[in-house]
């Protein structure tokens, strides 16, 4: 994906978002080499993964290249390179860790609609050294909500869930295989596409050969969704009232009712978050709390923005124990479909105001002009070659800058300069000192008005 | 180069400053992928860059491995990337094209002191289209007069030289021919090294065999720095008044009193730039204006920001003529040699401030004054878990945390916290509801007395 400046300039702003609201939650800026050893990218991939891997090879490296992989490749996500860093820095880190990393990933997949081979990670991990309190679980939710609250995308939930629940449940309808577990997930998962019907007779049928009664729970279990927080804990109360409740689900209910109610003490609106069952993730990574989120007008697009409980970062790296907390947001991907679906702005450019230039002697003078909005903090352009005004404010127009700023030798002499304001498509004049001041009041405003 | 989160955070305020000070100028944002076809990349490459090119296999095309090169590659620059971005985009961009660039570049140079495999550059550049005023060229000591006021490293210097008015000097010496110019600048370039005793037998020697009097003029030239702007534009109207002034140097003294006329209506002082008649830069590439820019009190630094007016930005990817003028700055190698001089100040976090736990009970509302403190725009992390009242201002201490707030049974009961600002050390009492606006008001009146 590349982008033309006008939609660069919407890609940064949510950049910027993310990153004020992850430093708004104390998380600390980390950025790794996009570089690492193959060694150590390749420690616990599959197949698929290594299959994706770019590796990478100086003329020197490739003259010389023998049997075997190339000692460097590109990083595929960012939660390997933070193992390894966690692990090599481990005596220079403070414990709790809270890292943000937002760079890019690369992935050699074959080029298609919506799947990009270079894309932008934007993630936090709360890092625990031996132990890490549930607690840590209940500010992603939190992180969450400020972050697309502020990008102002649209309504959103966050789903939450908890793999020990899960496996409870799992084990209480006598599937106590992890990998079965993972097999009446993946059927379970088919609900929306496939229907009720056929999951039912999939999992009753020859393969699975469950119990109809077992199948109906699960069912009941997958499709639940609260509708407020009292809603959600009422649910939890229910799943450890049953007979069946073994200590698995007791105490992912306990995890989970605590993360509840210190997400509402966080002052997460409740209509943005619901206990949703059917969310396992990755299950061979999660061991607790598991989160997705949805936009509610898009669900289409599947989750922007999930992560979860992990029980070790860095078992390959190091001997320490480090348990962690984690959400990450795709946001190349984001944006292509947020654009897709009309939903991002690309109307303002980075550039407030044009200083005109009516003439070629009037250089030095809109120089001048420039100076002072500059320094007053307003992004300004000056067109250095006289052209036709129209030509002026059409160029303006179209690149989106909303002030234009004009000196002739009538406001000159009078000590002011006349303004255009694109957006509201009015004029007015101000004297030269006030100029920026009297600017940055509009746009404060604007920003205000925009819910910015 | 890897930082710990005190360090990046430094590195991270840099890349701002330098992208406000970009924006503010009216530049653009663009980014580009790190990999290119190979073909592309190496399109104008001497030897020198070819070897030191990072080349990029997925697992795929490694095992299909044929003859030639691999088919991607690694930007080792932005204005290969550039030319290739507007040659591409020509028909959908707004020409005079301005846009900055700040991005990692890559190569596969040997691991030194100093030398990166990685690093940043933050480069702009104004692509006209067949062609661009030099009053263009006037920006440029603007933009790095407005960056490193801002970054607040010390005093600099924009040294200011011109191709042409060089070109034309040495034509008028009886050397015309412009490899042989650039033999003469090597040598010339050992002056500080090897002493003027050196480099004049060296001249005037059996490779070169000047005469005495033309190695004297050209020494005279390239020691040559104006003390203020009238002293630059009286050194360039000494150079054209010469009875041996050929049009080249005419037309260079033209460009170059043209454009330091509007550095000054742009409002640079005039003791932060200064004719050098020895800075060339790239020969092959450069034509017009160049920069570099030195800090007067590490020179050993070399050049912090450089670069210049060029003919013809894409002539391999498009017929048309896009002439444009533009510097970079690489960050990567300025940030670790100021840290090596002591100038990178990395002791503020970007967490503003953090809620204490007294004890465990108290999570709820330390939760909720954090979520005040966030709200009303302070960075803010909370202790998850109760420890002793000294390790957690020990670790806020440590961490560069500023503010350090607590609500006891006792301030609960009033409707207060107390806050310890552990950087005026001292300790204050704040009603609940105006925490967020006086810790607000405290940190802006930080940033303005450290004008930032």
């Amino acid at each position: 994906m590349e982008l033309l400046p006008p939609e660069q300039i919407a890609f940064q702003r949510l950049l910027d978002t993310i990153r004020r609201n992850f430093e708004r939650f104390g998380f600390l800026p980390v950025e790794t080499p996009v570089m690492e050893l193959s060694e150590v990218l390749l420690t616990k991939s599959g197949g698929e993964t290594e299959r994706q891997v770019y590796f990478v090879q100086s003329t020197g490296a490739l003259e010389k290249a023998g049997e075997g992989l190339p000692e460097l490749a590109l990083r595929f996500d960012l939660t390997v390179p933070l193992a390894r860093y966690v692990a090599e820095h481990e005596h220079e880190l403070a414990f709790p860790f809270r890292r943000y990393q937002m760079q890019r990933v690369y992935r050699g997949e074959r080029a298609q609609r919506g799947r990009f081979r270079e894309f932008y990670q934007c993630d936090i991990d709360v890092i625990g050294k031996d132990s890490l309190s549930v607690r840590f679980d209940a500010e992603m939710p939190a992180v969450i909500h400020a972050v697309f609250s502020e990008m102002a995308i649209g309504k959103f939930t966050i789903q939450m869930n908890n793999r020990k629940l899960m496996r409870g449940f799992f084990e209480a309808q006598g599937i106590a295989d992890p990998e079965r577990q993972a097999l009446v997930l993946r059927e379970v998962d088919k609900l929306d596409k496939r229907g009720e019907d056929h999951v039912r007779e999939t999992l009753t049928g020859e393969g699975f050969a469950l119990p109809a009664e077992a199948v109906a729970r699960i069912l009941e279990f997958v499709k639940a969704r609260s509708s407020s927080h009292a809603d959600a804990i009422a649910r939890l109360d229910a799943l450890v009232d049953d007979a069946s409740a073994n200590q698995a689900l007791r105490d992912g209910v306990a995890e989970l009712r605590e993360v509840l109610e210190l997400v509402r003490a966080l002052g997460v609106p409740e209509d943005h978050y619901a206990l949703n069952f059917s969310i396992a993730r990755g299950l061979d990574y999660y061991t607790g709390t598991v989160y997705e989120t949805t936009l509610d007008a898009y669900p289409q697009i599947g989750s922007i923005c999930s992560g979860g409980r992990y029980e070790n970062l860095a078992s390959h790296y190091t001997k320490s124990k480090l348990p962690g907390v984690g959400i990450s947001i795709g946001l190349t991907r984001l944006f292509w479909q947020l654009r897709d679906a009309g939903v991002i702005d690309v109307a303002d450019s980075t550039v407030q105001a044009m200083v005109a230039l009516m003439d070629a002697d009037g250089l030095t003078d809109a120089l001048d002009i420039a100076r002072r909005l500059r320094a007053g903090g307003i992004n300004t352009e000056v067109q250095m070659e006289p052209r036709k005004l129209g030509k002026q404010f059409q160029y303006a127009s179209r690149a989106g800058i909303r002030f234009v700023v004009m000196a002739g030798e009538d406001e000159k002499a009078r000590g002011v300069v006349a303004v255009k304001d694109l957006k509201r498509e009015m004029q007015f004049e101000v004297a030269r000192e006030e100029l920026a001041g009297s600017l940055k009041v509009e746009l404060e405003q604007a920003r205000v008005l925009e819910g910015r």
